[in-house]
């Protein structure tokens, strides 16, 4: 039985960012018929346009776009900044929408994950991303929306993710998304 | 009588920005106390909040923050990106927002013009940056919201934003924000 | 081969709709082994949790919720109302999500369809629709968004819904709905 | 020196809605120059264009938007229902938003309060209800935009809302109002 390639695609740039240590758990609980790689999006120059237009794409867009196109099903874990999507993520969306109807994100399914210090657990963003995702045809898993808030509570004094609680919800959602996953595979 | 600062900040970094051709002429529009300035949001380093912890925070953002802190009110005009804000915009709002607790776009008026060569006229741009905006209090006109479709019919050959109609149209919306504006100063 | 129960869901009560016409329309171009029903939403107390707290569940509300139940399926064709979904469009979705734990459109697939007589297409009604069925588990269609903008200039002097144009994107839409529910039938 | 009138709408019908209970304790801190009126959704009929297009306005509907018409400001206090606005509150923001062209809301300050039993706040409540004032132009107050979740918790045993913090809190997001409101008055 072939591999399932999921690209874990993490939204913040931060070394200690909390979405990458919930990222690292989700992908501890994949099954073994998946390979999953954590996808690097933080050295892509920001999107121009003129770039694709005028033949001067950079390397690091070509690169991304050819390693998206390879993938099978996207997990997005991402912090809310300023109740919408962090530009280095947004940014990753949009380099590989990209030229015009190119767009490699499409027809695969995907899952949001989001992830706050605070209430409200990135609400905002969580949403903002989906709607972006309904235009780049990614066939977002609806339930669980995943939410995950007051994440330092989760953490132990070495700041690893180690609460049972929360442990128990993130397999959870990782089974949800497996089982979303093999709809879509014949 | 105090001249008026207005950032003009858009939301494109293509040379033939769509964006900017209408902020072009809404500047045209203003009335001479206001004094208005394109802000450049080119340059600015991808947001990372290590560079704040670590005492490294790029010159860029330093001086973009002192930029924004001087301004008496915004004008964003912006194209939509994937049915959202472009991450070379959404990067400078962040930017500016930190590090936390110091957000310098706070209480001032706002407006939110958004551009598109389709129909749908960047609505999902528009919104999302509300939202954003909403976050940062930034004060901002509710109406008219400001769409702008199919804008390639309001350039001539020489791709001049000339359409009466468009013109107009941008004529009333830049006295509806200075009418907007006016109601904050004392 | 068993037949599809699709319910068509439309957001407006206006005996000349135009998201009624879209509809008809769209019924009229589904393939032989779907059954599709108008859902008549327009009798359905509003929603009060008491009524299901006390005991006193209006008789609609129960009939309702068995038929959208024993759907396979939905279509929501919907007009935007102040920039999202028209109330009596909210009211169905929130009177079959509940009692608590007995909301009964999750688990099938749908799609949305926003009309407008204007530009900008029903956007607002159309995304803030994804977000409620993302919560009621609905597999919404990601593409086509399908968005229909200026209505009027597709009806002929009789009201009736003639143009070629809007003809074949119909056409396309339902063909790419009826695509989309067959990921899901086993 | 005359009278601010504000109008407190609630977006629930329930009998023990914890939204009403807020909005009763953000209405015992208006200071003594507000008169604050709760104001009656509960009996407007849904929506429906025909009734005005045909002459039988519902007198309900005539009397709501007489009561708007001579309001102030407002205070939306909601719950989020399926994470967006509930149908009762949607209705009678359409109701007052019409015959088009007709639009009672606008041109007056506001603030919006969610209020949820669980994490998250009301945030898609509280947002899409922004969306929607953004068009009818309140001049909706940005921050602070006020969350109350897990709202439970600040209820003793007989379901007064008695929590010192919560209490605080409310009182602080009144005087922000009260702040808000004065930038608009002559």
């Amino acid at each position: 039985m072939s591999k399932i390639h999921v690209g874990i695609i993490v939204g913040s740039l931060r070394k200690d960012s909390f979405s990458k240590k919930v990222a690292q758990v989700v992908a501890s609980f994949l099954p073994d018929n998946y390979e999953a790689t954590f996808v690097d999006i933080s050295n892509l120059p920001m999107f121009n346009q003129d770039f694709d237009d005028e033949g001067t794409t950079p390397k690091e867009w070509i690169d991304f776009r050819e390693e998206i196109k390879n993938l099978d099903t996207y997990i997005f874990v991402t912090p809310e900044y300023n109740r919408s999507i962090p530009p280095v993520l947004k940014n990753a969306l949009d380099v590989a929408s990209r030229p015009y109807g190119q767009n490699v994100w499409t027809g695969k399914p995907g899952a949001v994950i989001s992830v706050s210090p605070g209430i409200t657990a990135g609400f905002g963003a969580n949403h903002h991303l989906r709607q972006t995702l309904s235009f780049l045809n990614v066939y977002t898993m609806q339930q669980p929306e995943a939410y995950l808030s007051n994440i330092i509570e989760s953490l132990d004094n070495e700041g690893n993710l180690t609460k049972e609680h929360t442990l128990e919800y993130l397999k959870s959602i990782t089974a949800a998304y497996v089982d979303w996953v093999s709809k879509f595979q014949k």
